[in-house]
């Protein structure tokens, strides 16, 4: 039988916020911005699919509304009220779908929900063509996850409501990316600043493939738009070639200076920021890559780096890194909901 | 990797009306009908399980209803807030769900889903019966689909809120049929008029099996209520025996003029509307029927002639026909929400 | 092919009380309690997994709101707007989540639902003291079944906001307990008061085997907080020791007499109350324990005496009994929702 004198069950819980989990700091941020509603009006009713599609300032005023609305929750209103999200989940997710599912609700909107492909249209063969046709006249906005990075595509086709990639095969995951941007600008708003001294420039270490993980993907393209604050970028992986064709070039194209190591602990003691993931998504399955690689509370960190990792995690990301200082990846995931409250208020036009 | 230059990435979507898809035109249907409430009064908390169930002044009332939310959009107010609806989906299904979900999140109500009867207690070996009488308590109308066509008849044993057939096995599927017909009067309003000039009168080609496809059946049931506009329902099929026993005879009762052919495109140049289906749920799976029967942008139709499909499709409804005129089946689907708004509306008692 | 005359298809659905669901009788349990906030004040912001949590006092509080609400809908307002319930049901359920929805729904709430850990994170291997560390963002309250009876203790080591245990392996199901006395003390208020006439005690069956079966489990706790009103309860049960090791002693301390006896029909005609359950949940299947007990229209019950069953039903409670006096297992049901609506009003203070 359980313990019934389990202590948290006798008073009442507390919001304990962790100095790590960046509840204060949303405040230097929404300071570090001027607002300016001109980019994120060019979001409205725009699908996202792509971390190409954004512009700087679009991520800087991304942000900022993110963190007026975490500093300032008592400010939302249910602008959505009456609008209906179409979270179409063919792949599995919790922590992507109920994000948004969250960031929608938060907003006033209702929502249905597909989590089961077996359930659907699409076991008697429906093409995501036609599905489409038919979200257009059911719901206001789609986000879709699939295995297959087709499919995104193929939806967009016959959509006239806007969509939302909410991971497409091993292809791109871009609003992944814009929580990674929202931890890593709430860390340091003087990224910002467009002529940031070179003292300042930041070293990011992303554990993991650019080539074969959407995560990193997407996370690398919106990093080419702060290259003027990233002294070098240093991808670790066991890898040969890391990068899928063309993907690095286009990235130092983008200003960003890239270094491939497979020596984690050797590069770790410049690192200001460490971005860790295991996972590729192939198919309807997943694989792990550079899997031995592994942070740990004796890891050669800077005293003050911080550590993101789009979650779930597995062994790669012990629990023991929990409660230290480098632990930014809770504040990641919190933001996750803010970030995407912000996008869905731009597309949907509900912002001001 | 995926074309990031996709041209739909690059600008606002708009809403991009065909003439094909009558936006237009339910402003002309609701011209050609009288307001009168009494008809839908009557529907008030009653369970709609057959097509069977409805007059030709419900119908009427309820086209009306659905396209003053389909050209008043901005009238809708959120008369359910408060209701819950009860989306129980035995059998797999997105666009009837989800065409029932936005009808009532539209006007305003909350829903609790049920896509897997793995998940429920009815892998248990509980009864509906037993499903219905807890339903009463947590529901405030009930939208069951089963492979099983006895299911919402046990549950109606023990229900005492509404509940709506959203497909029974073979039996019928009333609410397609309600939405088939919505198409057809917003393409000929004047089918509304008691006494229409013969010359006037349409020819109605169905590709499909009446005894086997419950689309087809409870489409047909309606027909019969307006067998004063019809000049003749033409049966394509390979089947030596289309109909159920006492199918024919019952439709006939009702004034429809019924035949019975096996060529296709031999027909085609008399028909007016072309409504087409091949699939026949039986059991858990379903069935090909009458596969070979294709139409194609070649077929010899009539150059006004509708072609209406209660979706999803396969190839017997090949893509290069979505953008002729002869395309209705876009919008049928879109009409499918209103006119299931009005029919929820009016059971709830909230369309005043 | 279906019956078209149905009768019930002809004409409005009426609700239909009849006498033996109880709705009259909340309004004499309202009179039965002095209104009193402060124990429901205790329970603002606590984790629910343990049916030992409650007072007498919280109990008698929680049962006068859920009579308020039963009795006054009208008074329901839509306090929980804007705020997110997050229901986890990783075991397969419809009465125990369709129920915390309906409540949380008619209080104004919005819901994310999990109902196939299979199309979640969980499939990827995260703990669920990652996925509770993410749900203090995503969402204001958890409700959680598993059938691991260690989970809701796992997630609750993360969790900020409170999580409610919808039932735990064999562990313990407290929710389901409180619907039990709700509807214990609609059909006999008498029992809140503090010195009940000892001819007025009621003798209590349980059906059952306490050490295995949740439901019973957490039922048996609460009845310990109303011993001075129970003359004895006797457990109907074949097993050698239907007890775990200390639950009996924990029991008697609590001031319950116990009886454990194999035959029920003798022991029939003395109960007052008597509840009947034959499953037991063990892993992700369950098992029927004792099922050759059956009550029937010619058991020997008091002629007064009810019948709880938190159901769903089998072979043990044949329907022949819903239409007599007995069947007070719908009016539990029922009432379960209410007294949800009433615990988690007083979780998320919104009660007053």
């Amino acid at each position: 039988m359980v313990n019934k004198l389990n202590p948290r069950l006798q008073e009442p819980l507390e919001e304990q916020p962790l100095d790590t989990q960046g509840f204060e700091r949303p405040r230097n941020l929404l300071n570090a911005i001027n607002e300016d509603l001109a980019p994120l009006l060019d979001l409205a009713q725009r699908p996202v699919v792509s971390a190409n599609q954004f512009t700087r300032e679009q991520l800087l005023q991304l942000a900022r509304l993110a963190a007026r609305y975490e500093t300032q929750p008592q400010m939302i209103t249910r602008p959505l009220t009456g609008k209906i999200l179409v979270s179409a989940f063919y792949e599995p997710s919790t922590r992507t779908r109920l994000s948004f599912e969250s960031a929608w609700h938060r907003l006033g909107g209702d929502i249905m929900s597909i989590t089961d492909p077996a359930s659907t249209g699409i076991a008697k063969g429906e093409t995501l063509y036609d599905v489409g046709e038919m979200l257009n006249h059911y719901g206001d906005l789609v986000v879709l996850r699939d295995s297959n990075e087709q499919a995104v595509y193929e939806m967009l086709e016959s959509l006239r409501v806007p969509i939302i990639n909410g991971g497409n095969g091993t292809d791109e995951h871009p609003t992944q990316a814009l929580a990674d941007i929202y931890a890593l600008l709430k860390w340091r708003p003087a990224i910002c600043q467009p002529e940031l001294d070179p003292t300042q420039h930041i070293r990011i270490g992303i554990i993991g493939v650019p080539g074969r993980m959407r995560t990193v993907r997407s996370l690398l393209v919106l990093l080419g738009l702060f290259s003027d604050a990233i002294a070098e970028v240093v991808i670790v992986s066991d890898k040969e070639q890391p990068f899928a064709a063309g993907q690095r070039e286009e990235l130092e194209a983008a200003g960003l200076t890239l270094r491939i190591t497979r020596d984690l602990n050797q590069s770790l003691p410049d690192m200001d920021v460490v971005y860790i993931n295991t996972i590729a998504w192939i198919g309807d399955d997943y694989e792990e890559l550079g899997s031995h690689y592994r942070l740990e509370q004796s890891s050669p960190l800077k005293p003050d780096a911080i550590i993101l990792h789009p979650l779930a995690r597995g062994d790669e990301l012990p629990r023991e890194l929990d409660n230290t200082p480098h632990n930014w990846y809770f504040a990641q995931a919190r933001g996750a909901v803010f970030m995407r409250m912000a996008l869905l208020s731009s597309i949907m036009k509900t912002f001001t």
